[in-house]
């Protein structure tokens, strides 16, 4: 596989090399039969620097854990937009969307194996819990900002945000795990929703 | 942990009662670290009699899926209501509720650990992309069953089923891999966007 997009080609420091060998190892490997040792195969830089680091799978997942979803974060959160619309449909075009490309598709099926540990494990359910409510904030102040300035009817900011938010996570759920390609429709549907809900009637 | 709801007491045969020894190991152990050995310790007949049926964990996993999968489907399909919008309440009430019962929790927290395989295994999403299909079919059916009879407005069936079932797709993630409670609140939002978009005026 390729270096990802996610990565840059020239890794910035020995801590982003190593998320980058664990990114290729899940990629290839996927959660159940990954090892630290085939995490260690994937680095480019000594296998032992790997064992320096982390005990252990899980204390190494964690860390690429927060990592990758900062890194989410930082592309749905930061697009240089300011208009709340714009906001708000860059939010929709990076999560409801389909086809994914390759790249796109590997990182959301890596996602949903690592957000499955959270059912079970406090550690990763806290990881999860931490990156949703800030993309819940995310999207219920865009919202606020937006009913503010009149360009969005006076909704529940909270309320909207939750359920869009839901949106989005089944969007994820369904595109790594069934062959139903249903995301096209149901992106149809939630247009019509923010226009009928949403957007203010124009003067 | 007691025997859930989701069997009787008395399972009707033997191959039932090895589904139940399979939820129980599945609950207790989770996925990734079950073993066949695991399952036939929760078996009350003999252990050899689940080696005798099953190659491995995954060919029994995958007929525990298939099994449960279906029951769950029963659940939401045979409800016994006649009404398209009665049809409907049930599905949201099974689907996007809060808080669950621990029973319910522990089924869900099981069917997303095994949904996650989906994301690399071609036979686990086989099923789920069945599934789906089916509670697609479902809600597209009684939507159209609604709109011929005039209780629902002219909306795209499918379209809006596409909608609800990433709704419900959603909410089955975030309940089981975050603590964040949003869905009391994205549920709300449901009913206003099932008022406003479906429910036909009354005359």
């Amino acid at each position: 596989m390729s270096p990802p997009e996610l990565f840059s080609n020239d890794p910035a420091n020995t801590h982003e090399a190593m998320m980058e060998a664990t990114y290729r190892a899940l990629c290839t490997h996927g959660y159940a039969n990954l090892t630290i040792q085939k995490i260690g195969e994937e680095f480019s830089k000594s296998k032992s620097l790997v064992y320096h680091h982390y005990d252990g799978k899980d204390e190494l997942l964690l860390d690429f854990l927060e990592f990758m979803l900062d890194r989410f974060a930082t592309e749905i959160i930061d697009t240089g937009a300011d208009d709340p619309t714009d906001r708000l449909q860059s939010v929709i075009d990076l999560t409801i969307t389909e086809p994914l490309s390759e790249e796109r598709a590997s990182f959301r099926r890596t996602m949903i194996e690592l957000r499955a540990q959270a059912a079970t494990d406090p550690a990763y359910r806290e990881q999860f819990t931490r990156i949703e409510r800030l993309f819940h904030d995310h999207i219920a102040d865009l919202l606020r900002e937006g009913i503010e300035q009149g360009t969005f009817r006076d909704v529940d900011p909270d309320q909207v945000a939750s359920f869009l938010l839901t949106l989005i996570d089944g969007t994820m759920l369904r595109q790594t795990t069934t062959d139903d390609g249903a995301i096209t429709s149901a992106r149809r549907e939630l247009e019509i929703y923010l226009q009928d809900r949403l957007i203010a009637d124009q003067q």
